[in-house]
């Protein structure tokens, strides 16, 4: 009888905001599959788990999805419980719907345990509310990862239009083109920003600047980073805090 | 000298779901202020605190904002570590801006720790991937509160448009009037939509239906509950899960 896979989000690295559920699924594994977005501090909670990488390695992809189901699936018929570690939130932009559909079409058991997701994380050490109701009380993650060389598929007219919050994840090395797709869909180049990488972790960095300014960050921001858009940010000036690079 | 405040995202209400890190101010807590999304299994982590009810009863304001604000700042003067626990994400609709805002004036001390948010617990219970590449990498978070009576104030056109997923939150007595404005917008009325209510909890209900027909789900369905609009939904189709209740 084959194991059970848990499908687990790490949250943003910051070992701390794990799920109690997802660190008793980490004790008890026998195997874990992680890739870039785990942190180390996070992975040694799995004390008893032989550890796969499955990552990418310098931009190009270490582990083909395919392969990535192969071994969940491989796993699974060897040892009893499986946990396939992503950073932040496993359904929001996780890529873990080709593996539930590999898990199915197995006949394997299993179940998907929530995290906190890198906006959340990001705005809790900024002090940013996403919705605030003097502000907007709409809010839209949005990918800005790019398939293929192909140029990014972002409808930002909409999403200027709607007027609420936006936050990019997976948006640095294509953060000239969504910053240019932006401002020429109207956005105004004033509208404040936040950018975050590694919330919570040793290498943490946080920069408050505007639309038309960030461009001048991009050589101080490398990946994973999440970036936030619009006038919440700027509840941030009446709070304060050491821990954000202010460049407003 | 004052104590410090914690701002706590307590998650969907599963107390597995807790972070550890919300677990740990918990326990140390010496007073907890929480409302109605906060469940009694979270609370009874907060072992040597006085828990104090700040919430909503039967629709009306039990505690106003301005009750809160000062409360936390009058406990933070008497005790070392205060506790305010919110359900979810505190920054994602958790109307903490007010709070963050008394607690700067008064000069206190204060941490945001986030939580899951009910999106991603409901989407993890009901395998729904809230982005996906053949579907939509754009998910938004919206608010159905009616504020002092008003219509509210939701740019239905722009979101369907936007073409995303939508998931909205304290939206059900607004229900019919957000179904409306979806549907008036252009949305199809066969895009199907999944309610969760209460995951993780001993009355939990997840339905999955469509936009035309969640309006006769009206009776099953009483606050909280969160709903997830647009084709993601349809991908739980493929995969099955006895914990859904499936209408389509």
């Amino acid at each position: 009888m084959p194991g059970k896979v848990y499908l687990v989000g790490a949250g943003p690295g910051d070992p701390e905001l794990l799920t109690m559920k997802a660190l008793k699924v980490l004790k008890e594994a026998d195997v874990v599959l992680y890739d870039n977005l785990v942190s180390e501090e996070v992975l040694e909670y799995a004390e008893s788990a032989k550890l796969i990488y499955v990552g990418k390695k310098m931009g190009h992809h270490f582990c083909p999805q395919e392969r990535i189901n192969q071994l969940l699936v491989e796993n699974a018929q060897k040892y009893r419980v499986v946990v396939r570690l992503k950073g932040g939130d496993p359904l929001i932009f996780g890529r873990i719907a080709e593996e539930m559909e590999a898990l199915e079409e197995a006949g394997i058991d299993y179940e998907i345990i929530p995290g906190v997701t890198a906006a959340s994380a990001a705005a809790s050490v900024a002090k940013v509310p996403l919705t605030h109701r003097d502000y907007t009380s709409i809010v839209s993650f949005i990918s800005g990862h790019r398939k293929r060389n192909m140029p990014l598929d972002i409808p930002y007219k909409h999403l200027v239009e709607l007027g609420g919050t936006v936050v990019v994840y997976m948006g640095v090395s294509t953060m000239k083109e969504i910053v240019k797709g932006l401002m020429d869909a109207g956005l105004d180049g004033n509208t404040p920003v936040l950018v975050a990488k590694s919330v919570g972790l040793k290498d943490q960095l946080i920069i408050r600047s505007t639309v038309s300014d960030m461009l001048s960050l991009k050589d101080k921001i490398t990946p994973p980073a999440v970036w936030i858009v619009g006038k919440v940010v700027e509840f941030t000036k009446k709070i304060g805090d050491p821990r954000v690079l202010d460049q407003l």
